[in-house]
């Protein structure tokens, strides 16, 4: 249940909080207070009475609602401002594979406007004997890269026991498709305050996606962005996976997490990263997530699916143009309401 | 195989055509010759030396292919041109409901841009117990209010025997989802000179769809659109479908039809199609069909999915806007390289 | 809604047919009747006297419902009882190939216990391009065979124009998979008095096919087989299709049509699909319809899913096995309990 | 590449060893050797004259695949023998929800033939919100219990940093669908000996299970056992997930490890438990997993999909009836070939 409080009547939030929180799992936003597994028959007259609408059975995820949230997250980093209006480009290598090679295309990232620079150095593998990331040392080579383009870092954190030193050096944590339900994982991120990308996972559902994100806030930790990376159906052909753009205003009407969209694991061919980023865009995403290589053939890691320095600067340019005519036609249209 | 033929060795295209055709199925467009179930060394001297180049395992739709068919299809209509560089906007009701109420939609479809009508006579339903349209009465409506807008008529057949008397009322026939397979219906329209849009069936493969045009094809009728419209994936709760705006792009790369988008069965909720339009023209369709209606909540089927006016106008400037973009920067490509 | 009449009351089982089966869909099954679209309060108080037991909200595919018809339905051909306690093999080549090939066939169907000999004579093929089948001369190849060893047949209509001519032939229809909603095939066999077996589509809900049935029902013909033949999953690299294995209790619940397993179509290699015949076997369907061939590597379609005359003989033996194992239990519990 | 040894040339083995085993991934069972990387080039001629035959491109998941170690591995436990001719029954609560209920549990799973106790005191719930399990209390009860009636345990691991404290109480760790590719939590069960039941992940395909799987072996632990338990598709109206039967003859043809089933989570309701599991046995699995409980409706999680005692027995006589069925006719084949 959430209650939404009359204004003038907010002690009664303190009181909600002192008679269930013990027992119950009580969340207040403003005026909001939800509280977990009580009934409208459980409040008492002055409670009932201090409310100005009561949302029953709102969603199980109840922090990441709407419902209870109705305002966007905007998640701030030292370079970027993620969610709302803002637009957030997100671009790196799909591993870190040296010092030198992450350094440039840092470089390539920030030319384009990104002011997030990916990188694995943990990475999950589908195979135990395929290369699993240059670890620890991999972080050090991102971290001095972004410093040296002053981008943001955002990297994989795969192992809960890495959060702690993985913090050290990353500006937000990823946490990837596979581990959407890694429970533990999710926790341990949840109790720092250091933003985290949540990827959907290959067959999870929207609530199951915002129900992960819950696990995350559960712990104190709102700064999250979801990512909607492609789903796995029947057909995988000539595609990695299938892009769902419908999810992002799906999430969006849901959710005040900000949406971003990673095309490059979708698409999973290059040839097909940039339509479906520009779909990602005109859709209304956030932001986008892309994997870039100067040399794909010769990528430690998914090559198949990086965009050459070119090839990122042309998605660029053709993604703000979107993104500018969006704009201009939202803001005549202001002017002539005015 | 298909072999293209050097250019002053055309003769051989006829021998081939001789010498094959009475046994095999023989395809030719202009310097290309696609010969089913023919390998090379059954080829003579003579015509391996008038082989430019020799494609062993083309696709099985082979006409539809591009490695038989280079260059873009462009269908033509009364008022659209279909593919290429060009838009195409259809609208219309699900269902013609009355010959007021489509008059009516059409003066909305034309205000918007639109150059097809659509609207359904003999609808598909999932139950027999369901409204099943007006059948020819329908058509007549339809044809009146395409008429009187200068518009072109697409609305879908079902049933093979109703295909000559459909074809006095469209320009184009619609392929259902259902009926994306349904060979002996494919057939049919194949023989006319009619222009089809065939739709995506819920849990067709790219190879699938492209499968069944080539029916089409087959039947001597070049003019195809597909239409992508969503797939069946394992999350129905907040939108009807799955778009699957990546197979725009791969269906592009394969086959020289238009490929146009539907986002209202994809999205299956108003407050979806729009995005999801935009999306389809970001990913770059050859154009969008959808439904509209001034009172979806007594929409006589699918109302749920169908824009109002004002959505729909909404939409219009938005698709164009980010259509004009996208042209632009083309453009000014050009002028630079030049 | 669905009435159920009291004992003594069924004079009134008319008057609804006559007060409401000119405006609405009116069906009557013993003292079952169901209203298609009409609400408790439209009945007057001696209607309403007369029920038993009213059912709102039945599904729209209420003909085939349990709840508008509770017991089996058992449809009967020449050689087979199909539904209810019995278990019927179906068996014989995926198409007919000749007249001696298909005789060759009957005989190792008939060995193995079979009562239905299959075989196409009209093949819906992906492409245009593959053998389509031999037509009506396959269809007296099968007739002819399945006479020579007192056996069914069972064929597959693709075109509602050869509903007539098959008819000639044929003991049941088979409806494709990919025709499941070709409603105009479906209301073409619904006006003969001709079983029909209809296979769920690829991407068919429970409820689709159960819609689907209706079609079927709605022209007059109850005489309706369902089979689960597999449905189109993310992973078909070592089987063609899932096999839905749940898909038949949650069927028989539902429906009173008997409910068979295709294994070979949902397998798709022959080495999957003995134990995957087993499991259907062992889940209660009402028997099984499978590809045999002699010389699998020749077959003219399907050969890597055909089992050998040896192989089907295996795989007769152990299903029956099963089905007597498990209705030895049945039987001893009924005496414990006597 | 594996390489089989000829007889009296297994000092290669060591050879190979010692030559590749610094730099690359070197497996050996019997006289097989498994070389990650290496290609038969950069073989010597001593070691290619000692290769009775060498496995180009054998599968990533190597030490799993039959190719590499052909013969069933039996994974034993204390009451347990799982795999090869062996049958297994698990059965337990979803959650251990007392020490009381567990242990009435327990005698119950013990009466249907049941060697293993399942039960679940972390549990991996979709919301934060949810019963979380009663952790290591839980534990102690599963396992006093299990002891009572001479039962092993079987419990879920979520957390890497459990393993030790849960290896204290546990016969067989079991790995949940949602964690099948949280690689640390592999990595970590893979390092002990203790045996390990991975479940399918809802959209794993086989070939990401037997690569998950890979991870546990790679640590040094080969006592795995794979459990279907129901995928992700398109419908999940009536039962949760889609039991993948003819995932487990494909599995047992590529992989040594034994394949059970888990029809609850697969049916989710209780009344296709019964008929999913006997398709399991029918289809060959070495065991079945299921969720019992006294009181469905009051269970502490998964009440919907619970058998309750007299449901088990039925399951459980059937399930033996087919077994023994099969079986018979198996030895019956056996001596007539004698």
């Amino acid at each position: 249940m959430i209650i939404i409080i009359k204004a003038g009547q907010e002690h009664i939030i303190d009181e909600l909080q002192q008679r269930f929180g013990g027992t119950h799992d009580v969340f207040t936003h403003h005026n909001r207070v939800a509280l977990e597994g009580i009934t409208e028959d459980e409040l008492n007259p002055d409670e009932r009475a201090a409310a100005e609408q009561i949302i029953d059975n709102p969603p199980k995820a109840v922090q990441g609602s709407r419902l209870f949230h109705p305002e966007d997250t905007i998640v701030e980093t030292a370079h970027s401002k993620i969610g709302g209006d803002h637009f957030t480009m997100m671009a790196g290598p799909c591993s870190v594979e040296s010092a030198e090679h992450v350094m440039k295309m840092a470089a390539v990232a920030k030319e384009g406007g990104a002011t997030v620079l990916r990188g694995g150095a943990f990475k999950p593998r589908t195979s135990p004997y395929s290369f699993q990331g240059l670890g620890e040392d991999g972080l050090k080579y991102l971290r001095a890269a972004a410093d040296a383009y002053d981008l943001d870092v955002l990297t994989e954190v795969m192992d809960q026991d890495h959060v702690g030193m993985i913090a050290q050096y990353t500006d937000i944590f990823q946490i990837g498709a596979r581990n959407m339900q890694n429970f533990s994982l999710l926790k341990a991120v949840g109790k720092t305050n250091i933003p985290v990308m949540l990827k959907r996972g290959m067959s999870a559902t929207i609530d199951d996606i915002l129900n992960a994100a819950e696990y995350i806030a559960a712990g104190g930790n709102h700064n999250i962005i979801i990512t909607e990376r492609g789903i796995r159906t029947f057909d995988n052909k000539y595609t990695r996976n299938t892009l769902d753009v419908g999810a992002v205003p799906v999430l969006q009407k849901l959710t005040h997490y900000p949406v971003i969209v990673d095309p490059s694991h979708a698409a999973g061919h290059t040839e097909f990263v940039i339509p479906e980023a520009l779909a990602g865009v005109a859709v209304g995403a956030s932001g986008l997530v892309v994997e870039i290589h100067d040399d794909p053939a010769h990528a430690f890691s998914d090559g198949a699916q990086a965009l050459k320095p070119g090839e990122y600067l042309e998605m660029i340019q053709k993604a703000y143009a979107i993104r500018d005519a969006l704009k201009t036609l939202v803001q005549e249209k202001s002017e002539v309401e005015l």
